[in-house]
């Protein structure tokens, strides 16, 4: 890829033109519960390059506002969250969720004194345990998202985050390229009890994997083949939903998995993992060992989001259980193997030294429309890029047998891709 | 403030116009007592964007001199301070107070031979428990600080310095400022028992508060007025002494305070903190709150005059505290305080951001008295620069009730900015 | 030094003048020992600016090949190291210890298919525990390394290496420069029971030396004399092989000892330690010692080659011991007070600020020899550096007595600088 594509897709920051596509989304901001109380603790976050403050004010509103005051630029962290605003704390100055400046102790209190002294300011909502901030041209502001596993009963869904050291865009790669995971992951997904079982293991046997790519108003359908039973073929059906999710089939009734790779800066995101059913609540033991940082999950350094095993460890890599088949890259863990690999390329990866490959069909894809996007965008503001509507975002992986003769691409269209109505199990 | 006005009030290195003038005055350096022996440990400081080397010589005299040797750029810290110079570590090269080459193992051991080898040494005096240098030019080197507690008998002043990792304009701001008080020290101010009581107390409930400016040939004065008794005011009086010191006012017979913000580089300064009493010895109550770093004072690092309290652990910010309002920041202590609050700024404020306030009028003052300075050096290198003069430089902090009647600056200038004949103690 | 020729000198990086000359020899790369066992774990090196990766394939030989994956540009640390190859971790991609791509999941797997994915691949030789490579061009590789260090049976060398965190050539000039020997390593060496004697330390005892150099098509010849008996002076002769090693000679029967100063990148590099006797096997008191740190050796963090006393805890500095003449610089162990001064000029030294002595006469012609090497390989890439083949290697350093009116010029030529059939011990 040359260089100047390349920086169209790895940098978010305000002004740049996927910066201003992503900025028509919402944007998975924190957890809800890291703003659980209303006058609780304020919370430094930097999303898409932006340093902001995140807050529940009194009435308990999550709220979303720029970190520094606009009278000496202060951090509002080191402020006063208290009725129904952050109060900063060297000379009183107050803001509330809308960024409105709504008393300065040497001036009149009254709207018309205060006023230029109001601060930046995003809509937030929660769902799925999340607070989402809409940080884009107010009269573009979409529906709510529309993420299955953003409307489902809380007993349902498991959500974590945690940072990754490198450019999202290698990371959300990561997450595309589904024909990694008979490496990377191959000993951890085949000794996983949580999400494999018998037929599964039967099936995930065969290495020979043939993959398709389609792409979607939504983004990208991903299909994988592999020998089913003797008159079907088992086809593992992956999503990318523009800009930034990813879905991962379940195995049986096991809990269906999920991403979201959001920028921090051009050198840091957020890894989201998700695991939801949407058919029943996850059961005490599947939410115990997701909170242990089993499956897509993590570890984390003592009250941080960095996972426990980082690059300052070397990811804690065990040569003697590489050695021993017990791990293929020497890493533990399916989040820890993806963030080894991904960040050894570089925080952000030089993509005109890579040469790709036949299973690199599907990132090409998605590099071309995160890349039509932001051309669109830099030619006309106003356009819409994909999926920015809710209706385009209720999509859905699955594991599949279907018959030799038959093409998936006609059963995810009507199963997977359009809409809410027809919910589909895997095998 | 425009980027070209900031830029020449931040820079301070060697041969910047701020830079050129501070030099003409006599630099707070190091404590005394960390080069106490003869012939002991030589320190490494930087001042001004200037590696320097600290040493007492043989004869006792405290000497600054450059930190590097000259003939192959080694640290002399690694060199041995013996026989009234510094011997570098890896040739035996040999530096005297003075700056001058004074051996070279493979030269004759003349002057002329080893001249050209000599390094830059800055003249030194000791005032207050502090090694003072002065690094400007030769003809123009002042008659030593005259600030009131640098004369005083050691029984009657302590000083203690702290690593600040900002800019030292944002901190020198900090204490001009004067309105902060009521906010960023609101809860520690009014629970200090060493430094309030019960009238100060009862006069500092006011928050309404009229500030007032006025400039002076050694800097500003900043009024602060407050109800005092039914016919008066109470008013706190302030001082910002050309180009880095502040004074704080007492309240009482308790001690007065003071500063001074040191450059070190461009993105580092020295809060230097002083308590003094010109009329009697500090009580051994006061000096040991004094040395456990209350008041303005500080604890540290282990070995260090870093802050144990800083940015890499969020100055111990307590969010229950702060929600209980024992302490408005949520961080503890007035020098923490100030810190956390000034180092959020960033290393150098973006101070074309900022939108400043009616209580910042001191602030804009004394930027433009530096901008002054600055220009003026710029234009006539010559040029003499504020309170250069000792009989400038003592000056003093007051709180006073006077009549309602009554304008403060008159009662100032002739009690407080007009030199030691008048010793006033205030209420 | 003018900032020209520094640049010319400090940098080594692919496509630099002086880093194409380093790549026309043979390079010590890590110990063997590091890559002991065949399919054992493989290490990460960065030399000349070049990140690669060195591991034993499963024929048990060492190879040293790019680090980083052709296909997504992922670290091949974390790889698996079997069947004679590294397969990337994330995708299964495979290298030989050639380069060669060997297996891509999804081609073919014939060489036509996958030869387009070849990665960098460097030639590997062992010599006295030590994995060396030849980085240059294919058709200049010259025969393996002949100093005599590297072809003595194990049991007469100790190798040992250690991070020094500035450029190589300070380090090396350090090495080039005997005259800091009587300054630096003053008490050090006196106290050294394992490396010197009563007549040794009865002949250094004369700190005025005369310091004299020849320039050789190996490199440099340095001579230092002392008065030795009546009749005689105490010639020590210590030699510098271009580009990168130096040879100090013993006192007595003691063993040898030796240097190479590779470039990591231009603000780091290694500093190789050998000591070795050509004629006997070092003894087990000698063997402990050197493991112990002793010497020329030092002491490492924990699990890795950066030295304990290093400039994060100022290299252990003790005042006390400085004081009582226990140390000169106040810091312990030749490799220690070497590094500490070294780093202490800055990563890259600022050589336009140096002031040269006449003791600095090798340093000057060292440097003119690397910079001659490097302007000649700008005009005539082919040009043949100094002592580029093997017969030219084999020199030696030596402590001798000669008669006062003999000349050692004359001596070193027929015993140290032609080749390994005289070997000479010293006195």
């Amino acid at each position: 890829m040359d260089n100047q594509m390349s920086e169209t897709l790895v940098r978010t920051g305000p002004g740049t033109a996927l910066g201003n596509v992503m900025r028509r989304y919402w944007v998975p901001i924190l957890l809800s519960r890291e703003i659980a109380e209303p006058d609780g603790p304020q919370v430094r976050v930097q999303i898409l390059g932006e340093k902001l403050l995140a807050f529940r004010d009194t009435d308990g509103h999550a709220a979303l506002i720029d970190e520094f005051c606009s009278h000496r630029g202060v951090s509002l962290y080191f402020g006063r969250n208290e009725k129904n605003g952050i109060c900063c704390g060297y000379h009183g100055v107050k803001f509330d969720r809308n960024g409105h400046c709504v008393e300065v102790p040497s001036l009149p209190k009254t709207r018309e004194a205060c006023k230029h002294l109001d601060i930046k300011a995003y809509p937030c909502i929660e769902r799925g345990g999340i607070v989402w901030a809409y940080m884009g041209p107010k009269d573009k502001q979409p529906e709510p998202p529309n993420l299955e596993w953003c409307n489902l009963p809380d007993s349902h869904v498991f959500v974590s985050k945690r940072l990754q050291e490198c450019n999202y865009l290698q990371a959300m790669e990561g997450g595309i390229d589904t024909s990694h995971v008979s490496y990377a992951h191959a000993y951890e997904v085949a000794s996983d009890p949580l999400h494999m079982d018998s037929k599964a293991l039967k099936y995930f046997a065969d290495g020979n994997v043939i993959f398709e790519v389609e792409q979607q108003p939504h983004g990208l359908t991903m299909f994988g083949r592999r020998n089913g039973e003797p008159d079907s073929y088992y086809w593992r059906i992956t999503q990318w939903l523009f800009p930034w999710y990813t879905l991962i089939p379940p195995f049986g009734d096991h809990a269906m998995g999920g991403h979201a790779w959001i920028p921090i800066d051009d050198e840091n995101c957020w890894a989201w993992s998700i695991n939801f059913h949407p058919g029943r609540p996850l059961t005490e033991e599947e939410r115990t060992a997701l909170e242990a940082g089993k499956g897509i999950h993590c570890e984390y350094e003592e009250g941080t989001f960095r996972p426990k095993a980082n690059k300052d460890n070397d990811y804690l890599i065990d040569r003697q259980a590489q050695k021993e088949m017990r791990t293929f890259t020497g890493v533990f863990g399916i989040a820890t193997q993806d963030t080894s690999l991904q960040e050894s390329m570089g925080t952000i990866q030089d993509r005109s030294k890579e040469i790709l490959l036949p299973t690199d069909r599907a990132i090409v894809m998605a590099r071309r429309m995160l890349h039509d996007a932001a051309m669109a965008n830099t030619l006309t503001p106003d356009a819409e890029p994909p999926a920015v509507h809710a209706d385009r975002q209720f999509v859905r992986a699955a594991g599949v047998l279907l018959p030799r003769g038959q093409q998936p691409q006609g059963w995810a269209a009507e199963h997977l891709n359009n809409g809410k109505d027809k919910p589909v199990f895997s095998v």
